[in-house]
């Protein structure tokens, strides 16, 4: 595939995009409904195209690890065909009038929610990403045009097939989804550089993605980027609640982005409360700081790399501070601007914590795993942005849209 | 200069962002009363540096109107004066909680606007600039990172000054104002990719800035871009209100992005609009496709590209179409996405034309020159954005923030 090649399929979503954007919200929930059923009626033949993914990266030695976020079952294709029904029941972002006003010369100013036009999405070997990522462009009015990984190929292509005659079905156009066929490289960085044809692009994935868009994108772009997430435990802390604070956002799901990486620990509370911790957090590695090691003899000792490593594994880093300007200087020298906690019971300290570190979310005496679509309450989620142009934080069908300003007037002319 | 010497510089603006951020209104106000006092006591050296710029660029043979943008006069600081303080007059963005809810598990979630943090300017040379763009970043809490032209820099520099000495006289950092007093195009392009100081890019300029920024900027931007705008007049249009808009839209003031550089004109009202278009734009270059030539002799041949060109000077092209579809299609393929103006009585006209035409703003029977932040009643204005992440139109203070989620638990974890 030249540049030419995908530069047409651009173009498709494109012309797709301007049908889509005032495609009535009946019109695209029955291609969600369409697609879902036709989703759980093809399985056969999506389990067997995964099938042969699934064998070909087996016979390529890939870890257990990314056989399974690749392979698909009944259960999981069910799981995709009730995420775009779910996606069906949320609100219509579209139309939505942000705000409104009428000017002194009678000129009235509306700000309408509308979708961007085309979403681009790169992404990894999940397939369910495909269809997830279908279902928040379409009803948010986006034409989604998606570039998985070649190890997720046939899969990709089997379920987009369906979710483009579900499409059809609903009398939308089937280029409401396009998905790029050739898996290259290079066809990876021609993506990211239709400026013509896509209006944003999403990359879901790890390190070595982002690093790619960085690197090569010159289309628009929204960043779900790391997550060194640091829980601060303060001098003024319940203890107790603190403890269960840390144990969740360390360990209820390690490998996420929102789970916690970092510990920090006022030096006043620290002689009690990081032997409690250490016992709880049994199964973590923890490397720390001088003084946390000299509390605690476990830890073993952490690296400035370390204090900057998203583990997303069982291993987190330990740091003891003299105060709270401390603890807000290191979480914003050492942090990714994804979500930070603070444990305490005094306010005037929430407050500066609040304010004075920067991230996208910042949790008070809650887990750090609360950042998310979901739990935020936006019904679903297609990433968490840590940029801070655009979106910040979890991002829902409203981030998958832009505004436009529609000024009525009685023949006003500017003097 | 070196990369060393300009990354120094973004640190500092960092650091000064850091205070700013949870500065005060009230400090924040008297520091640009402070300055611009001091703007208007210190207006001969001003003018001194000014005048060496300004001698500099007449031996170096540039036209008369780029001497003119460089000039300073009394009357023109005094402006500047006066800018500053009716930005300091204006409403705080920060601070304000955009939207909150409570979950169902006793999560309260906020979303509270801050600032993005440092904001860089690259700009040609216009001197005001600098003060206007300080005046704005402060009072939304910003660091102004800054980065003139070498045609201007003595003058930015005595600018740059008196505005840095109003910061500490109101007890905030000096570096909440960093001017880049090398205007080397290695620097500016070392300046774009300052990723880990520089929050936003806001570049105000022509053409070859816009050019220079895509190209080489991997710092987040927002592009106040081109505006080939258009006036579609409607079969069901008031003809005489269309008039008044076509020639406000186009002559007002043609130099400016919003000035309407392309009439359309329906085929049903056009022998009986156009004749009376072609007189009332006396004095306006008119070039336009067959059909328009058939009816108006004096209008010459259009190219293609004339059709796409944003003269920005009294000329004008004109088309004329079979219907709405074809003037949506038109102002969808040629149109920069800026404003775009429709005459017509009709109601369902209006509404097809407010939603399918993909552009920052749409006027149904305004002028163009409308889309404008004072217009828009913002109180000021930062420039005008055309692309559609973050920011979409007119850009005031809540353009120039961001947002960030707190979130108060009791202790609350994930299961």
């Amino acid at each position: 595939m030249g540049g030419a090649a995908i530069a047409e399929l651009g173009r498709r979503a494109k012309a797709a995009s301007r049908t889509l954007a005032t495609a009535s919200t009946g019109a695209k929930d029955a291609a969600l409904h369409a697609a879902a059923d036709l989703l759980q009626h093809r399985a056969p033949e999506i389990l067997d195209a995964n099938a042969a993914d699934v064998e070909q990266a087996q016979s390529e030695g890939v870890t257990s690890t990314v056989v399974d976020r690749l392979r698909l079952s009944d259960a999981r294709i069910e799981g995709m065909a009730n995420g775009l029904r779910k996606v069906g029941a949320l609100a219509d972002p579209v139309g939505e009038v942000v705000e409104g006003w009428t000017r002194p010369n009678g000129l009235v100013i509306e700000k309408v929610r509308v979708p961007l036009g085309v979403v681009a999405i790169v992404y990894e070997n999940r397939p369910n990403v495909t269809s997830d990522a279908f279902g928040l462009c379409l009803k948010s009015g986006n034409a989604a045009f998606l570039r998985g990984s070649s190890s997720a190929l046939r899969s990709n292509i089997a379920i987009a097939n369906v979710l483009r005659e579900g499409l059809t079905k609903a009398g939308l156009p089937a280029d409401a989804l396009v998905l790029v066929e050739d898996a290259s490289y290079q066809v990876a960085t021609e993506f990211m550089q239709l400026r013509q044809f896509i209006d944003c692009l999403i990359p879901r994935g790890g390190p070595s993605l982002i690093k790619a868009v960085l690197e090569n994108a010159t289309v628009p772009y929204v960043i779900d980027g790391d997550g060194n997430c640091h829980v601060y435990v303060d001098r003024h802390a319940d203890l107790d609640q603190a403890l269960d604070i840390v144990v969740n956002a360390k360990t209820q799901r390690p490998s996420v982005c929102n789970a916690a990486e970092s510990l920090i620990v006022h030096e006043a509370v620290a002689n009690e409360f990081l032997p409690r911790a250490a016992r709880a957090l049994e199964g973590v590695e923890l490397v720390g700081d001088d003084a946390s090691r000299a509390i605690v003899e476990t830890i073993g000792p952490a690296t400035t790399e370390d204090f900057a490593t998203e583990f997303l594994d069982l291993k987190m880093s330990v740091a003891v501070v003299p105060s709270l300007d401390a603890a807000i200087e290191r979480i914003n020298t050492y942090g990714t601007g994804h979500t930070e906690a603070i444990c305490t019971t005094d306010l005037d300290t929430a407050r500066r914590f609040e304010r004075e570190v920067d991230a996208a979310a910042i949790m008070v005496n809650a887990s750090t795993r609360f950042t998310d679509g979901e739990e935020f309450g936006f019904g679903a989620e297609i990433g968490i942005s840590t940029q801070k142009l655009h979106a910040r934080g979890p991002m829902g069908l409203r981030e998958l849209t832009t505004t436009k300003y529609v000024v009525h007037g009685e023949g006003q002319i500017r003097t």
